[in-house]
């Protein structure tokens, strides 16, 4: 098996073993022994237990970032297609919650403790509103005069609809209806 | 000891069991013992563990909202004083935190399962930013013509800079430059 053993082997199975002891308990022994080849086959694709846990992170997040690349809403308004945009960035985090809420719980711990990985996807998910946002301007539909300004407020004070450590309350009947609420805030503002 | 036992004395030795425990472990029993009484003395007082835990988390959350009604900023600008009761309630969760990071995850966890108190924090904290909103409707200063959703949607837009369960972030570098940056958009808006 080690010679046909492939990174995206490797990270499927340490998946899988993540979730089973949980992120603090995970070694790469366990890894190894799970897919049946040494230690050392699995570290001459991983330098490191936290290089590991880290690629397994960040698996984890382009499988969230990717679709979200995709042009989508053409036609529509600067303001419709960032809605869209971020519909769609909640819509793929519910839906992992509600498929599988202890690989999204897993996930979340696993994530949290990767700093640097989190910070890289944040910015990767910035970026992709920012030619929105600069869109907007050039069409005289939004007044910012910093679309990357403007994109890290839009992303931070939607928080509450994707960071993953408030994904107990998505379930919440009213989620949509204050999703509304705060998006009628973020494009218009409340003072005159 | 139980002649003079208070609701606040068995509140202040829960929490420190609470503490010494965690939130699962806790019981009535573990209560008593600490204060030396039968565990019936406290069902006297309490109805339940349950109620127990509620009041505890009650209690602490008042202690969040209380300073908040105090009616600071007298003078200024509708927005400045919106702005100054949000660096209040901001700084208040945040010193919380620095001062007792234990106690303050302690609090998280135990106020996140009591789902009712949670409830009407909330509602008590966004009520009290109504009248400031409502101040600057009539002022000619915000456009607003619903201060209640107007208030709601403020609050969730700031979740990330008070949402117990973010306080990990808390600590970041930028955390005030993102405030501030959030404030922007929530002034005055994206579009024009």
């Amino acid at each position: 098996m080690a010679d046909f053993l492939t990174k995206e082997t490797i990270l499927d199975t340490a998946e899988q073993v993540l979730r089973r002891f949980g992120p603090e308990k995970t070694s790469v022994v366990d890894v190894a022994r799970a897919l049946n080849v040494s230690h050392g086959t699995i570290y001459r694709h991983f330098s490191s237990k936290a290089a590991l846990r880290e690629a397994v992170a960040e698996r984890w997040l382009h499988s969230i970032s990717e679709p979200l690349k995709a042009d989508f809403a053409q036609g529509g308004s600067s303001a419709e297609r960032l809605r869209l945009w971020f519909e769609m960035l909640i819509n793929i985090k519910h839906t992992l919650v509600q498929k599988d809420p202890e690989l999204f719980s897993m996930y979340t711990t696993l994530v949290q403790e990767s700093g640097e990985v989190v910070h890289d996807h944040i910015e990767e998910l910035i970026k992709q509103i920012i030619p929105i946002i600069e869109e907007g301007i050039a069409n005289n539909e939004f007044k910012s005069s910093d679309a990357t300004k403007t994109a890290t407020g839009v992303f931070l004070a939607t928080a509450r609809f994707h960071h993953p450590a408030l994904a107990m309350e998505w379930a919440s009947p009213s989620i949509n209806q204050e999703f509304d609420i705060v998006w009628n805030v973020i494009l218009s503002g409340i003072v005159k």
